[in-house]
């Protein structure tokens, strides 16, 4: 998906969140900000959404020296994650279908996102989208192929989220490899997050070579693009890979909830909806 | 008020709303936003939140050619409050305290506004700002010093608004000069606005001599200033003239919803407020 003129007011907000919490002084989150601004003015035509955002947040690090500016609230997502894991675990096993319970669940995970929306309450949503009927709904789909395919390619998205993934993972059962982002960008996973969340445990866990928010495919490893062309099953997590994947012609499922206007409106789905589609061949 | 590293995404927000109605093709639209951005980079410490938007509409007018882009909200703004206009003023003269009804409303009529919100439903807000405690409440002191005062100075918000404002003017029911912007400006109320909503049947319709959201008084003319620091009660409507006005010494009641955070921590109360308050001496 192209980065939209709808997009400059949110990418404005993003780089303001991550911007109040370098500790810099006034002056010096003003000219951040002026900074950032000088680059929105830069983007070409037909950049995509992900890509403003790794091209900000490389900004943002060159300007604090900080490298992973969300290190914080990646630890505490985690944390919280897992301690929620034993209860949702026992969900999963007394549902009269744990694999929708647990596919539920890795969505309901989605909701821990630094950048599309300010704030969020993450015991709500998971109450919500264990109930919320699915906007697009591919799942018997998913089930099927899951049950056809030898090994699963997972992608990552946030730091925490990754729990969820776990007990969908689990609850599949079947060899899964785990894919994280290279290096700390916003609060997406990187392989540090996924063993704290012990994805080892229950996958081969890599790097997709790139720090983007969304695997865009210019940007990885073509040890991981060799992985990826051969992929039978790719699970895709979040907006950031639906905008960064959308149009690739690859057996992908994407999972996700709808928090921007704009994927929403890609979708012809309305924002808060919870997805499973897929896309691609 | 300061423009604050807070209030980029809302004036790029606001920006892409005024864009967005211009009817220009996307990329053009695209490289309008790129000169907002460009002046916002340029913006100087200490710019007032208004001097901001004053000067991202002047650029917005040397862009598209237009020299009045709310013109029509405008107008419908004011046929939908005259519609409402028989029915609040029966209200009002059935009110057990006609004065509070109609401050009340006049207040309730501040959510016709295009900037701080996308959107906003009039009818709901009536309702809502009827009842709903004042969170700054100098409505006695108000009162009172309208029952000594000779001659009230009122300064208009917005177009529509105006017809709530007439309301109140009636009610009050002393002489009234109402202050209006010279030139049209997001949706301020101009002479020709104010004439529209019958605001001369009821006062004398001046202008401040400024294009500003709100009053900035360094832009004003000298005739309106001169009347403005002779003012023995001053009646200033919406945030834009709080913003402006907010450290000014002089009479100056506030009435206003408070739409934005940055105004409602300068209040210190929440936003979705309603206030009456008295600043200045």
């Amino acid at each position: 998906m192209q980065f939209s003129l709808d997009c400059y007011p949110c990418a404005v907000r993003q780089a303001l969140l991550a911007i109040r919490q370098t500790g810099m002084d006034e002056a010096a989150q003003s000219a951040a900000m002026r900074r950032v601004l000088g680059e929105l003015i830069d983007i070409h035509v037909g950049a995509s959404a992900p890509e403003i955002t790794m091209r900000m947040h490389a900004l943002l690090r060159e300007i604090t020296g900080v490298e992973d500016l969300y290190h914080e609230q990646k630890a505490f997502s985690t944390r919280e994650a897992l301690s929620l894991y034993p209860s949702l675990k026992e969900k999963i096993q007394r549902s009269s279908d744990p694999f929708e319970t647990a596919l539920r669940l890795s969505i309901a995970g989605n909701i821990i996102d630094f950048g599309p929306q300010d704030s969020f309450d993450l015991a709500a949503t998971i109450q919500r989208v264990l109930d919320q009927p699915f906007a697009l709904d591919d799942m018997e789909s998913l089930r099927a192929a899951l049950a056809e395919c030898g090994q699963v390619m997972f992608l990552a998205d946030n730091a925490g989220e990754t729990v969820f993934d776990r007990l969908l993972i689990e609850t599949i059962g079947k060899p899964t490899v785990y894919v994280v982002k290279e290096a700390p960008i916003l609060n997406d996973a990187t392989r540090e997050d996924a063993l704290a969340a012990g994805l080892d445990q229950v996958a081969e866990v890599i790097s997709c070579g790139a720090r983007s928010p969304g695997i865009l495919l210019e940007k990885c490893s073509s040890d991981f693009l060799d992985r990826f062309w051969k992929a039978s099953l790719i699970i895709a997590k979040g907006m950031g890979n639906y905008e960064a994947l959308n149009t690739v012609q690859a057996p992908i499922y994407f999972l996700l909830q709808v928090k921007c206007e704009l994927v929403g409106r890609d979708l012809a789905v309305p924002r808060g909806s919870i997805v499973v589609t897929k896309r691609g061949k």
